[in-house]
């Protein structure tokens, strides 16, 4: 179902890590629509994905950066203007690791040095991206950027832990580099809040199975797919949501606007 | 523990039937509180009520109105200000009935004569009331107005059905008239979005009692009580909150902002 | 710019009066998307606008009704079903009027007659439009339905008048249809709230260009063309937003996002 | 106007610099009010203020802490607990410094370093004072916590930089804090979000003073002053408030749900 709604457009995206990644389904289906694009990870995430197999398959150079450092960021996107022949249209941010969720550190029990590393690697990075790529002129007029993130940032769901917080902070870094981004260039900044995925980063969360399934049940369409969540990535990217920015755009089967469904609430029927 | 937070406040205050209203609980509050009120329910609902109880707890006198009739309002407003020898301080909206939910109609066969009536009697009648207060000149400045609603305004709820749609309207009401009244006599309109209760209301909604427990293993502090409800709305009418206006407030240990939990994700674990 | 990303699919469309519509672009686009539907609108309307001139150039048949009128929207229903050889992939609501608005009524001396007629015409005819689909079983699975509203419907604009209270009502039909047809039938319904509009409806409003241009100064993106209004209802309607359902979407250039810029900051600034 | 509203409860109040502060004024109400209480405030900001005097009018003890090292402020919930008697009902959290703010470093050019001194000042200090007072046992059951923050969170205003994003961080905190307290111990955990004011941290923003009459000409009750926002937080600190949690509350006359206004528009209409 390809359409070429990305014919012509150059991008950076990252976060790819292995088959199961939104990224990584991203960057199948931006090479379809017709997308030119670089593919960036951190070294280490790279050494235990699979990203060579997506860079065969689209084309697309590796360019390993270090989302939490600034130098890093700036030779990847001069790098990616260079070797795409222009600045970029597209950027894809898909970063989020919590050494305190990993840990088995909870909420009420932070170690604040992996607090701000997990703000620092999910949240800030964001901003560097977007401010290395101001600063090597790398970014073109009517472009469109996305950030992955995830209803945790309005609701509390335990098991997420610090993520929540950088999820919030991601969200903010969105919207204040759209208004600034949108008034010096036109271009647009959105954060996409999808449901839960069995990818390698959901299923790292405690009880991710019951969340699943918890999330399945008070979703009307059910927990959207990755490779949807791609599909609708595909359509911020392309020119027919130029005037959409500043937003979290919830891509979760209704998730959000559910407050009870019968299948939830049956388990609390008193008999 | 009487504080005297409405020493020498004048209200009127809808809604009360019996002693498990929550408007039944903010006018014995509103009494300790050195409040002077009139109550007032349509007179089909007194018939089947114990307001003259109310009513002699609280020195109040009763004013029968029908909520979808102007001139009922205008009356009220009228009366009250004679009655309570001035304009009212404070007014407490606590009206609603669907038609369609009573008799079984569900939100996909709906019978519009009846949805005209959930709208016109949950919604249309807090604009008809504070209309009617206003044509009478019986607001005084830097008054408080308080409607309540339920969380099913933001998020589906099936059970609940076109009653949804009616406190969507009611809250936007709230909304509309706190701009007018703030403007022009410093007035606040705020609405509060109160937990399942049972209520002679709530558990008139199909599966009440699922939704109940599940609403309460979903909040963090268990679902409001409706006498804490009451202390709520007290807050609202007195001075401490004299520039909270235009805003719905969640009165509901933190259901609105809680995504799960394990008691509700332990439900769907897979074992 | 077409994509075909319409191919193969069927519509009804509400609301095109004249070449200014957003509904009409909406027609423009679907037809050079590859869709086929129907166009709609009142009988008063058709008789004001230029509706023939959009079905040639569309092939689109014409079906008059009026939305407040149960038989002829299921007649509407039936007859796109028909003629277009199935049951509809997307549905255009794009229908409002305020009688008190036009005739200069303020938000505080509202006829509620006329108030009744704003919902019904702006607000309740979604909800029959898509009662009466449903009746005629005309509604494909994995549809989209759309609705157009405005951010009155979460903040006040006091020349919006009623209109605001039938936006949110809108917006409240729109979340709890979507639940129930996502359920049923995995078709998803959105609204989106556009920038205001030099289109006939817009521009009724009083001190609409005093509005258009403060919107455009608190617009990183300035205002949303209504062309890009209509591209992104085509995103919508097309299979890559298929898991996005029951939001309110912004399509405002970052209006909703912004709390104030320096062109709006700065005429207030003391000199 | 004392009610007695906070007789016999203990609590902590940070922030207060001088008479300018809000928690200047939520000290002074609160003794008011019946409670006990111990100030505190960074080293730095100490000797800058004239804290002695409030301490003077309050009998409250002043216990130097820096929010941003874990050891002072379990010192501080020690001592706190210790000089009061027991552990604490209440506690505020009035604490924000940008250093790129400061500096004039904007948004699309920030310093990190900077940066992650502005989330950890008036952020993670949150998520610390609780964490050490939880771990010192020194948080009673029933408490309520409150922290100060702006509708920056939500909308971008950029002389804000990035103080904005450190206000989403500290309201996600709240709310995750919320969830763990209000299990745990009933605790209730909100933020405020108080219209701009004239106190010596608002005032160092770029371009304040236009912004303050921007949002005054589009707030219906005006910018609410700091002294209504301190009978608010009063109000949240006493037992009529005991189920509101995990919210962000708007003490702002309105603005926040105010899309436009006579006074604002006016200066965009065309002559």
């Amino acid at each position: 179902m390809a359409y070429g709604l990305l014919k012509g457009k150059r991008g950076v995206i990252s976060g790819a890590l292995n088959e199961q990644s939104i990224a990584w389904k991203v960057a199948a289906l931006a090479h379809e629509e017709g997308a030119r694009f670089v593919l960036t990870n951190a070294p280490v995430a790279m050494r235990m994905g699979e990203l060579d197999k997506l860079s065969g398959s689209t084309g697309a150079a590796v360019i390993p950066a270090d989302a939490t450092k600034d130098e890093d960021l700036e030779k990847l996107f001069a790098s990616a203007k260079e070797q795409l022949g222009g600045p970029v249209d597209f950027v894809l941010h898909s970063i989020g690791m919590s050494p305190n969720v990993r840990k088995g550190k909870t909420y009420n029990d932070l170690n604040y040095e992996w607090y701000k590393q997990t703000l620092d690697i999910s949240a800030m990075s964001f901003h560097r991206m977007i401010q290395a790529a101001v600063k090597q002129d790398a970014l073109a007029d009517g472009g469109s950027i996305v950030a992955l993130t995830y209803v945790a940032a309005q609701r509390v769901f335990p098991g997420y832990g610090d993520m929540a917080d950088a999820k919030a902070l991601l969200e903010s870094i969105g919207r204040s580099w759209g208004y600034h981004l949108g008034n010096s260039k036109k271009i647009r900044v959105n954060t996409v809040s999808q449901s839960p995925s069995m990818t390698t980063a959901g299923s790292g969360i405690k009880g991710f199975t019951g969340l699943f399934d918890f999330a399945e049940a008070m979703s009307p369409l059910g927990n959207a797919p990755t490779e949807d969540c791609a599909r609708y990535v595909i359509s911020l990217f392309s020119d027919l949501t130029r005037f959409v920015t500043m937003q979290n755009l919830y891509h979760d089967g209704g998730f959000s606007s559910t407050g009870a469904t019968p299948m939830v609430v049956d388990k609390f029927e008193r008999s």
